[in-house]
Order: C-alpha cells, then structure tokens, then sequence
C-alpha cells in the first residue's frame, strides 16, 4: 500500500486528490495537510468526504511527512514547494508537485512570468514534466515529478500531433481556452462569487497568462524548434473543464488526412485520450469527473488553417487525476489504477 | 457475471445505470435497449461513452431480452412494464422496475394518479417495494422490484425515523422538495430549455404530483396509520439532486434527544445514510454522483414543530444507484458493490 | 428633481437602487456612500455603470449627507442606521432604511433576534413599515420607512389575504422560501463562491432565520392575533429571485372560491402584484428585473391544506424597487414612476 | 405613435422586441405575430408579460400586417421573409429584418451558406445593412433594413476600428466566439436541454457558421479589400451574451497607442458602444439587458499580434436593441428612444 500525503488538501485540487485516492486500491493517505484549517476535521471543510474520511487536517511539514509517505502530492501555491524542497527529502521520498514551481526548464523564464524567486534551482534540471502520454518513460524512474498545468495539458494535447508530424507552422498557433470556475480555487474573492461568475464570460490574462512559456516549452519541445503562441483565458460559468480552441496556419500541401492521421497515429494507444470522430466537437462535459482528453480538428480549406479542440476535466486530467497517473507509473502501477472513472453526464 | 439488460438505457436514468454498471465487478451490460434509438451506437447518444461503450441500441423486447439476461432494468414510462410482463418473463429472470408500475399496492389509487388502466395487477402483490434499507429482507429473494421514486426515497429516509418511533404526528406531515433537472427526463420540451430553467423557481404539480400517494403508502407502513402528507415538488436550476425540507408537528413531550437518537438508531448501521452532525443541514451537492442520502433534523422547539431534511442524488440513490443496490441484494453480492462513489465536490 | 444619497452604494441592493435610480425621471443620485470604497470611481465598482455613473464613492457621513439629501437610503449592516440616526437628521432629510433597525415594534424581539442593542430605540415607534400595498397612507407622510426584508414582503404579499379574510389558522403557518444567491450580498465568503453555490441547494438558518419575526409581526397584525409560524430559507442556484411555498390549514367549510376571490379582492387595484390565473404557479424568472409580486393559491381538498406561493425580484420588490416606490409615495410621485420595468425573460 | 407589427413574436428575440417596444414612448405594437401560437394569449406564451399584454398571437399574414402597420419587424427563419416581401409592401410599410436574407449582398454566397433559393433577389441590393454605428445615414432612408447578426455585430465593433485605419492584416484575423443559449432559440431541441448546456462548452459550426460570409462582407468593406477570417462560435452555459475574442498579426510599426487611438476615434460619439479603460476585458455581465456593446484591444508586442474583444447582449444589441436602434432612425427619432436601458447586474 503506497503511504500518500497531500499538501494543500482543503483546495479543490487537493480535495479532488483525496476522491481519486480513495478510489484507488494500492494507495491510502496518511496526511492532510492545510495550512488554513490544521486541526480541523477534513470532513468537515469537505462535507462530501463526511464518514469517507476520519482524519484531521495536519499542517505542511514536509520534512516530517517524508518520514511517514512513500510519495507526498503538494497542491499549494506557486513558490511553495521550491522553497522547501531538498535533496534529503526526494531520498526518502517521491514528490508529485501540483505547482508550476518546477515545470519551467529554463529558471529565469519561471522567474519572470511567475514573479518569484526560484528557491532551488538546482533541482529543476532533474524535476521530469509529467505529461505521461509524452514523457512516461522518464516519469517511471522520476524522484520529481512536475504535474502540468491545466491549461497546458489540455493545449498541448490537442495540437501536438499536428507539431510533431510538422503539418502546421507553429508560429502561427493561437490558443483560446475557457476553464470552468474551479481553476480559480477555493479562496474568497469577489471576483470569484456566484453572482459575479454566473451568466458571464469574460477573458483574463490576457498576453500576460502564465501557462504560456510552459505550453511554448512543451510545443517548441515537441516541433523541434521554437513556439511563439498567443494564449487568451477565459472564465465560463461552470465549475469543471477546460476547453481548448486553437488556431494554425496548415503547411502547403498537407491533406486533410494527413491532419487525421496524425491524431490516431499520436494517440492510437492513449487510453486517456480520444479521438473523437470526424466532425465531432469535443465537449467538457463528455469528459467530465473522468482522466480522459477529448481531441479532434477541423481543417478549414478555405481558409487554410485548422482548428484543434480539446477538453479535459481541469480537477482531473487537468491536475489530480494526472498527478495519480503520474504516481501510477512511478510506482510500476498500472497507469489506469484508480483511474477508471466513467465520466458523469450530465 | 451477471448478465444485465437495459430498457431505457438512453435515459436519464438509463445513463446512469450504464455509469454505474460499468464500475461493477460483477455484472456486465448485454443490452441498450432504447426506444428512440434502435440501431445507433450507444456512444453517439452519449458521447462521454466514446470508447468505453461499443455496443448498438437494441429494441425493448423483453422476451428475447429474458432468455439472454440474468436481470433487467427497466427505467421506461409509467405503464409500459405492467403491459409487457409476464409470469414467464419473471421465471426467467429478475426485474427491476425503475418506473411506477409496481410501487403502489392499492391498483385503484395507482390507476387514479397515473391515469393508466394496469395490464398486470396480479403481479403487483408479488413486486418488492425496493427501498433497500427498508425492505433489504424481502428483496434479496424478490423476482421483481419496483424501485422506489427519487421523491419517495428522499422523503422517506428523512421522514421515517420520527414516524416509526411515532415522535411525530403522521397526519400533519408537509413534504417541500426540490429538485435538479435531470428528474424531468431526457425529452425535448420548451420548459426543460436551459433558458427556461436557469434562473428560475417553481412549484409545480401542487397537489397532484404522482409520488404523493407512494410516500404515503410508506410512510403510513412505518407508522402503523394512514398518512397524509401535503407535497410539493419544486424545479430547481441544477441538473442532479433531490433536497425534501419536511415539516412535522411533534408529538408532546417529546425531547430533542430523543429526536436525534431516532435518527442515530435507524441508521446506525447503514453505509448508505448518513446523520450529519447537530446543527448541520443537508445539501444536495455533498452527495452529487453518489449514492448517499445525507439525512438530519432540526426541533424547532419555539413552534413545536420539527424540520426535517435530506439530501440524494435523484439519479443515483433515487434512481439507478438503488437499483444496482437491488441488484446486489437479489444476487447475493456485497450491497455495496459497485457503489462505493465518492461525491464529487464541487 | 429629488436629490438621492445612497449609503451602502456598492453592495447588491445598493447598486440596483443605482440602477433603479437612473432611470427615475424625478430623481437624481448626488452621494454614492460606500465604506470600502471610498475614493473609487463607482462605475469601477460596477463596470455595468460605465459611462453612466461618473461620480466617486464618498464616505458614509450621514450628517454631512443629511444637508444636501432629499431623501437618503441605507442600505447597510444591521445596526448601523439605528446608531446614527437622530431626529436631527429626520428634521433635515426623509430616510428609507433597507436594513431590519426599524421593522420590528418590539425592540426586545430585534435585540434577541439578531443580537444587536438598539441604540434609538425612541424612533422605532415613528418608522412606517414600508410594504407600500399595506400601509400606502402612512408611508405619504413618513419621515422614516422600513424598507421591509426581501422574504417577508414576499411571504406577506402571498399569504395575507387568507389571513385577513381569516379563511387559514394563522397558527398552521408554514413557510418554505427559497432564495437566489444576491441575497447573501458582495460579501467574499467561501460559502457563496460559484463552486461552492452551482449545482447545490440547501436549507439555512433553520428555525433561527432573523427574518422570522418580521413575518409574524406583520401577519399578526394582519390576522388580528399573534402568528407563529415555521420559517425556512434556501438557497438556490441562481442570482436573482425569491419563491414562496407556504402551507396552512384551511378553516372548515371555506371554499375553493372564497380562497380564489380573497387574492382577487386583495389585490385588483395592485399594478405590482398580479394574482395568476387558477392553476399557474409563481416563477421567479416571470418578475426578473421588476417590481413585480406573482402570487397565486391551491386549495388541496385531499388534505384540508391551502399551498399559496408567491415570486418576487428580491433585489426590486425586494429591496431597491420597493425602496423607490416608498420613495415614490413619500414624495407625493405616481407610485410606479421608474418602476415601469418589463420583467426580463429570459 | 409609430405602429409596429412584430412577425414572430414568440422566439426569444422577438419577446425582447416586446419588451423593449413596450417600454418605448413613441411607439405601439398592434400585431404579435407568431406561426405555432395564432389564437393563444401572448401572455400566455411569455407569462413575464402578464397584465402587461393583453393581446392574443397573429398569424403572420404580412400582407394584412402591412395595411395596419407603419413597420414591421421579421424575426422569422431564413427564406422566410424573402419568401414574402413585395415592392407593394415595401411602399406601404417599413420593414426590419431580423433575419439573414438581405444581409449578404451577393446572392449566391447567401445561397450557398444557407442551402436557400433567395426569392426576391431584386430587393438585396436595396436593403441597407443595419449596423447604426456604420450605416447611420443610410438607414435614415431605408425602407428595407436588414438587421445584423449577433455575432456580426459584436465582431465588426470589436475590430472594424483596427480594420479602417489598416492596423492590422484583415487576413489574419481569427475570431472566437463565445455565445449564451438564448442564440440557440426556444425550439425544444434535446441539444439545448439545461442538463445538457449546463456544466459544459462546445464549439460548433466548426469552419461552416453562417455568419461568417457576412463578417467578412462588412469587414471586407471597412478595410476596402476582401477579408478572409476564421470564425468558431461556442455555446455557452449562460442565457445572454456574446463575447467575441479576436485576434490578428499587427502591421509592422504601429504602436500600442495607434491601436488605442482607433477604438478611441472611432467610437468617441458612440453612446452604444463603450471603449473600456486600458487593461480592462469586456464582460458580458457588464451589457447584459443593455444596448450597449463594451470592446477594448491588447496589443501583445511579444507575438506581434493583437487581441481584440467586445461583449453584447445577443438580444439586445444583437438582434432587438438593434432592431430599434434602426427603427428610431428611420423614422426620425432620438436613435436612443427607448433604449437607455442600464445594463442589469447582477
């Protein structure tokens, strides 16, 4: 039985953490950890878990934590983990960060969009990004895994196929995204209240969000040179998912099937990742409560470009339900443990 | 493997059943069947069962479906199992009812609030009133259940404890309850438009809702004596969920001890209810994709009167989360196979 | 024209009496009072103002307000306006006060109920209840009104005319009220977050709600004796919008008609409270934006119980539409100037 | 007093003409027309309109209608109106097309978008498009306007400024759009269900939408050379709005502040159309019940491209705000009249 500790359990990435665990027949947590509510009955900040889970909340000393768990998931806010992570701890322990803190390879980009002093630099070279589809070889023999951004997940999923089989210009990408409220957290911000969300859409970030180096990374990564993306988020009155529009430029000459074939070749053997059929516009809530990406795209011959969608529950396959993934394949689990979830609809 | 068939399975509550019989270890699906739909591949109906569903929908016939299946679910309008079943049918395989057909024992007050001429009223007697924490007895050797009503369930489970302990006056029970969209049905009509619900409240069927004379039926059986309620069902903007705020006149000198232990006692050992704690009231969203019914009261000693409170989701506990735990009592399995969910929040 | 000062602009009910104000033809807005605010352009508190609202929030100085206002609007915190207001004021400027410091006769009652000392216990006497339909004469020459609560004018306008026709025992009273999420105010609280509000209902302040008093005061007063009746808010996943279901015991041998003709009576010279035709129940979205009180009964013969219901905008009739039609007769103005509004659907 | 008869009254557009027409001063419906509900009230189609409406639904004999009326508004389906309208009537009466059939000005893009034989070709080159802010003088005169699409309108405000001063490549321009579902109309359709629009977002009309021939003509026209965009419309979970998020390669030199300037320019006299301050995105919150439409730009010099965005009330300024709006001007009134509606919030 894997000993999991969770710090940062009481947000809602956190509290989706502890519904995938306690589904999950090989791990069990021994650690809430909360900063705001140490103490305080963990079915008591999530009624949901009432009579499921027993534990108190504990606050987030890592170090102690690292004595007691086989893998320790930090779903805190950005700078934490990097300024308390050591070299000690990954000996005794492995670490699934839910942060951005050591997702960006190259420091001074992190330090520039984030605003924050990375602490330890000099574990982001070994910290593997744990978009397993992409990276699964590395994550099976990580001490750090880097769990992707939403946003970043969803993006990356819905065009790299069209990157890496070079059938668009990947100067030309522009992504438009729209996340449901959860991706904003759990904190009491007016911005964030009911009457302010509901029956409204607005963009955010916009230029300025900071996923953007972190998809650039992944696609310039992927197309084997550099991305320049335009990344515009926007908030949509609904609790879960993410969906990703996203626009390129189609190099001269390619095919419409060769636009297909890319997505079922990158993901014929992904079972977390479904190629929707022709014209099938993927929708959030398809894939809602599960891991699964719902990819497709439209080529548009009069216009000469395509458009790539993606949807991915931003709670699941968007953060916890990777993060599990992740712990899965670190493990020498089988990836799908836990994972099994058949989307709710509606 | 119990061999499991569907009439009705592109429903609502079809949906759901597929939702939950595809986590079930023990029973597989053999059967779409689906009016509307015959021919289609179930996934198209509902996409989010891309890749996880191949099978086509098939018609609702039950005789050759009864020569193939262990069990059938039949979640279909009022009237059509009582036309179709047979003594045959039942010696062949167990039926659970999603409908009303067989819930009311009096076949005269099932006619009068269904406005149907029952086809099948010797089979009535025999059917198992499916409540599962009441009946758990009689259903395990049933062949045929009559699944309890999402309304009836949600109001008998935070009703019957004071009317069994007779801690209440059965006569002056007032039933307000509320629920999400999904109870109206999968149907294309202008009142189920997402624009004509969101943003809105309403009674409706005041004083003529079909489930009144159900939970009178079994809520006078708990009590000894007849029981009239007033009920009154409200649409609310949500898509899942059940809240029934109930409204009783306590019996003199009854203390708000003993109040409270009655609940304790009557649930004590159900896995499925869940007491919350003094003060703590119901919500719908605690329970949301699970089959819990979090149940609690309030005395309201100023007035002498007691609130009482639960919280299911319709499809699940209401639906065909009680159905699967039908199915495990007639199959001997572990009632809670298949329906270890936790709620998902938010 | 009117001079208008508002303290407590910037809460919910502050910027629809904005709204409101704005399109008042006598009427002009010179102080736009919030605390936390003080200093900001108000339109960058409410972007909807944009270009429409050119004025800064000043402070809430009621003295100095006093000397420019007309008429000044409170809608602020219990406790506030009772600490503040003087005679002096009153000599000066007329007040509507959308707090609950001078709704309730009985000062004992308000200090016990909502836990505040009343510091001008001395001007309760004077206030006038503000439910313009019931006490449209003396509101003509008030120098103070009690703007009454968003629950109460719509549980009165729905219940009061049985209970003064005497047809109901005023001692049976139950109500059942649901309320969408501005009545809980801008306020940044976890509970009224998006997340934590969408797809979610649930009953609060069970049997402790403040606005329990208020009913019974003015239902008494009604009936001619003493109401007690049992009080339960919910809320409800939508913005706007308050349902009433209320319950009550008929007295023997009153008729179907005398209920129907009691609402009609009542009522047929209200222009803001439309009795629905027979078998229509009240929804909010029908008074969405207006002024608007939908009421409507049904006699269950089965049960000997009335089910009556009424639908207010708890934001207009409410609170800022009721405040301005008080406003409207305390200036010898057509009661519905600026009130003319067509409900918005959808 | 303007006559206006309204043909298809009872779609969501044509109760907001209803709305706003009854809150016009100069102006009188005398015909509410509609295909499904001839003989039933109208306020019985729209409850919200109850004792405010007394008449009963019209056929839609355009024929009779223009004998009575000075205009009349169509809010009918494509070919519809095309289908019907004569010399004869245009010599009678006004006409403002809701509809798309004398929008596009080559008829045979009209017919191939559409799948329609256009009946009255001769009248397209007549018909003036109805964008105020663009064609003010023109619809002075008109007796025949077409009223602009949803998504148009918000598209060409929100980027016309940058197109007529040749800021950027009208090549280049990719337009996401975001819609509420009241753009889906009140047919029941499973499709547009609230269990299935609620919790979700979709793109559809992927490469194919109707409206995009129509944004490139007016786009085309201000730039003074053809445009070629991409447009993706997705439904949203909310009932009103369009948010439109475009974007566009930047020619070389030009500043952050020229692009400020041409918002600022081009709308500096335009009450309806509202340029944010700096940094601040449009919400469609912020419009909502209003005629207003709210854009603003931000140039992100690290990509070289611009983003542009606006936000309306698809029924107001994009469908009967608009239609008003034309109507004030062609007969002469304050183009306001009728439309100072302050936005709602929340």
């Amino acid at each position: 039985m894997i000993k999991a500790g969770i710090i940062g359990a009481t947000g809602y990435a956190g509290g989706e953490l502890v519904r995938l665990l306690l589904g999950h027949k090989d791990a069990e947590i021994i650690w809430y950890g909360s900063k705001s509510f140490v103490g305080s009955k963990y079915a008591e900040i999530y009624q949901n878990m009432f009579q499921l889970v027993e534990a108190d909340c504990l606050d987030d000393n890592i170090e102690e934590l690292s004595e007691q768990a086989d893998v320790i998931f930090t779903a805190t806010p950005q700078g934490y983990l990097s300024s308390v992570l050591t070299e000690d701890i990954l000996n005794k322990v492995k670490v699934i960060d839910l942060s951005a803190d050591y997702r960006i390879k190259d420091v001074s980009v992190y330090e520039k969009w984030y605003g924050i002093t990375h602490k330890s630099p000099h574990l982001v070279e070994e910290a593997v990004y744990g978009l397993c589809e992409e990276n699964r070889g590395k994550i099976k023999n990580a001490r750090l895994v880097a769990n992707p951004g939403c946003y970043p997940t969803c993006s990356f999923l819905a065009i790299a196929p069209l990157v890496k089989e070079r059938l668009i210009d990947e100067k030309s990408i522009i992504i438009d995204a729209k996340s449901g409220t959860t991706g904003a957290g759990r904190g009491a911000k007016t911005d964030n209240l009911f009457c302010e969300v509901n029956e409204n859409i607005k963009a955010y970030g916009v230029a300025s969000h900071r996923h953007t180096p972190e998809i650039e990374q992944q696609l310039g990564e992927a197309a084997g040179s550099p991305a320049r993306i335009s990344f515009t988020p926007h908030l949509v009155p609904m609790m879960r998912g993410i969906l990703v529009t996203a626009y390129a430029d189609v190099r001269p000459g390619v095919t419409k099937e060769q636009i297909r074939n890319a997505y079922v070749k990158a993901y014929e053997n992904e079972y977390f990742v479904r190629v929707l059929k022709e014209r099938i516009c993927p929708q959030t809530k398809w894939v809602e409560g599960s891991n699964f990406a719902d990819v497709n795209a439209v080529y548009d011959e009069r216009t000469g470009r395509v458009v790539m969608m993606g949807a991915i529950d931003n709670l699941v396959k968007g953060a916890a339900g990777q993060a599990v993934q992740n712990m899965n394949l670190m493990f020498g689990l089988n990836e799908q443990e836990g994972l099994q979830l058949v989307p709710v609809f509606p």
